[in-house]
């Protein structure tokens, strides 16, 4: 648990390459995981040649772990097996549909920080890729995933090349609700966030972009309303062609 | 690690509480998983008062766990606080939409799972409950969630009051594809799922009801293709109903 306490997202790797007999260990370990009715709604495809990771680049804006870590893992939602052994044992499935899709997100991303946890316990570093839901036709295309098969996220592994300093949270009693949810007075949102807006780091981020507060950093540069609208519009056409 | 490949799901759990102090060690060690720009996209609602999960015992079909374990837990999608930080810093959010009802999800449930292995290995059990996708209204209205907050898992957490086996997974290669996707012929589809098929239980379930083979069981008594239609209607209605 200590190890999972001072866990940091880790974006430089060495050029050490992880063994198979290591990755296999920590992908078994991470199917321990849960799993609705114990179908195992997911795939994961695990890319290590240079020609997989510069098809996968471009989808992550050419993020440099994507070419730089040793294994590149996309955790996929994937009702396509358990449809397909169905049909072949005479069975009619319905897992074409939204209910299966977030079935299978919620399958895929167990195993997926499951690995995660594994992996950083045998010293190995992680980092998520929030890319994964933003051009998930461009990932979709790249590892041929068929329909009923859909990318949920990312994971880059290698070993630690940095020792990153732990980032902030936010105090628990601003994420954990005791009994109901509890909504937020706007002194409660001043005392959880000011240990945030206090971060030299983020005093840098308003000045270097120009803004008043950290908050329009986050709403006109890193994530704004138009990029989100566009992304939630792809992103369901992209759920849809898959055919769920 | 070796406490990850031997975990087992725990439906029945002592009257033994949990202490205050273990759960928010738990709870803070969960929330180090990564999070989508260091949003921390999520919420968690703790239950524990008899009346508090009597509230929510319906929603999951009364499974008697919800009413037994000490602890209930909902992890939620969560824009809200984000939104209202925005708000009372004049800028202007963006994540009442499809993309960020699926990064909260993701953000929600790694949090989940990183909280459910460090209880593990602090000697708890715990069970996911899928039944938090089929009736998300219903848990809405018990918990009082506002706009912008889904609950997307729920797991209860005590003291294990039995030892199951370990369940049976699909062999690795089933579940792991190499550099692309590789689509399943017939007789890898027989490979996979020869073992899950042999199992005296599984043979049960089949005489038990009246089926042919065990996919049977889970097409037309687990989960119908009815059942799921209407679910992800609800479903998708509910998370339009909470503006996404």
């Amino acid at each position: 648990m200590n190890k999972m306490k001072q866990r940091r997202t880790i974006r430089k790797y060495q050029s050490r390459d992880i063994s198979d007999d290591l990755l296999n260990d920590l992908l078994a370990t991470a199917c321990r995981a849960s799993t609705c009715g114990n179908m195992q709604c997911y795939s994961i495809v695990a890319t290590r040649s240079a020609e997989g990771k510069a098809a996968l680049a471009p989808a992550h804006f050419h993020q440099p772990m994507v070419t730089q870590a040793p294994v590149v893992l996309t955790f996929c939602i994937d009702l396509h097996r358990f449809t397909r052994w169905c049909e072949l044992r005479r069975a009619t499935p319905g897992y074409n549909n939204f209910e299966w899709f977030v079935t299978g997100s919620v399958d895929a991303l167990l195993v997926a920080q499951s690995f995660c946890t594994a992996a950083e316990e045998a010293g190995l570093g992680i980092c998520y890729l929030g890319t994964t839901t933003f051009n998930p036709q461009a990932i979709i295309d790249a590892l041929h995933l068929p329909p009923l098969v859909f990318p949920i996220t990312t994971v880059t592994v290698g070993w630690p090349d940095e020792e990153p300093a732990l980032t902030d949270r936010l105090p628990l009693e601003a994420v954990v609700h005791q009994e109901t949810y509890h909504d937020y007075t706007p002194s409660d949102i001043d005392r959880f966030y000011a240990y945030k807006e206090s971060l030299q780091e983020n005093l840098q981020f308003i000045a270097e972009n120009g803004k008043e507060t950290l908050a329009q950093v986050f709403t006109d540069v890193r994530y704004t309303k138009k990029d989100s609208e566009e992304m939630s519009k792809s992103l369901y056409e992209a759920m849809k062609r898959q055919g769920f």
